[in-house]
């Protein structure tokens, strides 16, 4: 099967070791006074990721931007996302996820497409699977881009519809993963999101998808435990996790090392 | 139980025989020409659409804005899509619906609500239930906005997941209405969405939910039968749906005619 160019990019940063997903949700009201002062909505953005950009690059698998951080400012907000997205591709060779959960009929899906890939140019983004495979398909035929599926979210109510018990005895959850498994991954540009909350579940999906990668939220604040999640989560290469943090590095004293920690502790439980 | 703003305004266009809800749909490469040569995107977008509302806006009962036409022309689109909203808020008396089927965890969610409801200034927005009634809690705690959850979508694939058959007998989609109608709904908040393509699904929603609104897309160009679908979704007052039109409107030779055409036929229905 072919391998997506982003796909292609994490395994190479897995070979290296480099497994943590930082999360750039530079929620403005959380951003330090120091640089909103001197700064526009949008430059002090831009600013406080180009900082963790810099601490952070050479020790990561990705960057992941949730969009909704971004649009709740506005136009200054939308000019941040692109200004950041833009920075990490010139300056970085990490690519970039948007985490935006689209998923709309097919000619919608292919404006968002549209919007994602060629107007802000992420390498990747997250997708919800109610309305089926042939409503993303305007996104599953970006060859060379990531297209990540929401299976098992981390929240505390996420199991209210997608551990639905099927007549078959399968959660809807585990229907969704079979599916993206057999059919969504024609072109090899597919990975799932399954909460670090759930480990039972992630080992599941993990047995469902083979070596697919997993972004997986949900360690730390929302209190994740990281071996478990490793242990139910690598693949059969001991990779194909992007584990993911934004909290606990971004607005952490030191981001570099918060990320350095969490990448250590990662390579001795793998 | 207490009725947001947003439904009230709704009854009240109802109880005129407004059922008609225009899908300002302005994708920017089918903008004539004539309005393109003159104006940035941004401000041919925001011709197109306060030319269709001029002609529109005493015949309808809402405004959807499908905010992936507007994110697909990046800043100037997302630009077109506030001061639509603005534009009819300040010329109309008309609910202005943001098609966005935003869904995430709930700290994001929060993210979304502002953006979607204080910045935009949008009076109901659309939403994906994947992730559970708990995600979308700051979306519901919006009390006079209107949300709107998908739960039988309209594209031919939306039944991959939604008609899955529970172990219980229930397929996915109507365990969905169930819990909107039973918990979601404390706030007298909620709409759900059923595609026109599916009139006996529609049939079954409408006998689940009650009275509550039902957003209905699909007529027209996706195929769906305006006789079947009347009968199916209107509620115990012979009203409670906004029958979606966008291409068949807004591209129209004349967006009044069709659009009076449209409400003459649903009137001679009902």
């Amino acid at each position: 099967m072919a391998t997506s160019k982003f796909i292609s990019q994490l395994e190479n940063l897995w070979s290296q070791n480099k497994f943590v997903c930082v999360g750039l949700d530079s929620d403005y009201s959380l951003i330090p006074e120091t640089i909103k002062n001197s700064h526009s909505v949008s430059e002090a953005m831009v600013t406080f990721n180009q900082l963790i950009i810099d601490k952070t690059h050479d020790l990561v698998c990705a960057y992941k931007l949730n969009s909704a951080f971004y649009e709740a400012e506005g136009i200054e907000g939308l000019k941040a996302l692109k200004q950041t997205i833009t920075y990490i591709r010139e300056n970085t060779e990490i690519p970039v996820i948007l985490d935006a959960k689209r998923g709309d009929i097919g000619n919608t899906s292919a404006a968002y497409a549209k919007s994602v890939f060629e107007d802000l140019q992420a390498d990747a983004v997250t997708v919800s699977p109610y309305l089926g495979e042939e409503s993303l398909k305007p996104f599953l035929d970006y060859q060379d881009k990531g297209i990540i599926v929401l299976v098992k979210t981390s929240n505390p109510g996420g199991s209210e519809f997608q551990n639905i018990l099927s007549i078959d005895g399968e959660p809807v959850y585990q229907i969704v993963a079979k599916h993206i498994a057999s059919s969504w991954n024609k072109n090899g540009n597919c990975g799932v999101v399954v909460g670090a909350t759930y480990p039972e579940e992630l080992k599941q999906v993990r047995d469902i998808i083979g070596d697919m990668p997993i972004l997986i939220p949900g360690i730390g604040a929302q209190g994740g435990e990281l071996e478990a999640t490793i242990k139910a989560g690598k693949n059969s290469k001991g990779q194909g996790m992007l584990i993911h943090s934004a909290r606990g590095i971004i607005f952490a004293d030191d981001a570099r090392k918060a990320t350095e920690d969490l990448n250590n502790q990662i390579k001795l439980i793998l």
